[in-house]
């Protein structure tokens, strides 16, 4: 069922530790790869920032909503067969991480889906605070990045400039949400939308 | 891959024929029951009564949203193999042919589903105006009831009512848009969530 590797073409994806369906997605995206036949470009972005721009909210401002929610996300998590535990805290602004993971991006590209991982799995497997020093010394770890350095990386103007490049780029291109696949210009919206971003890449 | 019926449960698929979703979903519920071992309820209410209750909004409020919306769900109509076609008029208000649906409900049940795929068609794939008296009379048509008639119930009182009490019971029952489809308490939301309530029934 893999395909060979289309030079030239990727599946970019743009997530935010901060939001449920990108911590699904981000589980699925070495199969989804695969199965595509396309490598996998981690973009680290702040879905924050995305809402402001494009006037979009969380779904869990709706009360019925964000009940619901909840049901759909241990779903997800058991179809997936991955873990998942509602965190304590929600939402959390997500500056510090998405910072931190274009650092790693910046540095140590090689490392950013692992690093990525490792804050996802933190916040949406383990309860723990993803803003705090002591997560963020995880993604430094697996990353091989010294800790004081990436801590440090959060506050240097460079990082913040490209963390919100990146988000505009993606309101740009017309992302609303989180997480936001693009294959060229198709976009894909939502972990649920993996099995036809598969299809679309197959058929074409 | 089928399984026999389990007595007593059934799926309601509460739906609007206004939602584009909807349709889609409306196309796969006589799969997704046979897959599932389960009759199939078809229950019309209104959308726009449940945004209102809620506070949800419609998708495409958001305008990069509704550009999305337009490749998404060409992409799921194609995925279903079914036809689709944005209409040249939408939204639209669905009070007349949710009310004569309600009709249908009470007066010929077993035609519901069949008067319901006529509404949808109209609209969604043939750019019709599924308010006007000549889409409904195909309506009535199919369900083998006199067109005066339906079009008569549209201004009675008590399919009025029964609409009205669809879209509560929907509310209370935590639907927040369209289509909803309940299997029990179970609520799943979306012909996204399809497959998973088709996982959900069989793994019970």
């Amino acid at each position: 069922m893999l395909r060979a590797a289309v030079p030239g073409r990727c599946i970019e994806f743009f997530f935010d530790v901060g939001s449920p369906y990108s911590y699904l997605a981000a589980t699925q995206m070495e199969r989804v790869g695969a199965r595509a036949g396309l490598p996998v470009r981690w973009r680290p972005f702040l879905l924050g920032g995305v809402f402001r721009a494009t006037g979009n909210e969380m779904p869990a401002r709706v009360p019925a909503k964000a009940r619901y929610m909840i049901d759909d996300l241990t779903r997800w998590a058991r179809h997936y067969g991955v873990p998942l535990r509602i965190p304590s805290r929600f939402p959390v602004v997500t500056l510090r991480p998405q910072r931190a993971l274009v650092h790693v991006e910046t540095t140590a590209p090689h490392a950013l889906a692992t690093a990525a991982m490792e804050l996802f799995r933190a916040y949406w497997a383990e309860d723990l605070d993803p803003t705090s020093d002591a997560v963020l010394a995880r993604a430094a770890d697996v990353a091989g990045l010294p800790r004081d350095e990436l801590l440090a990386a959060i506050e240097a103007q460079p990082v913040k400039d490209a963390l919100r490049a990146t988000t505009e780029e993606a309101v740009a291109r017309g992302a609303f949400g989180a997480p936001t696949m693009f294959v060229g210009d198709a976009m894909f919206w939502g972990n649920d939308r993996l099995e036809l971003l598969v299809e679309s890449v197959r058929a074409s």
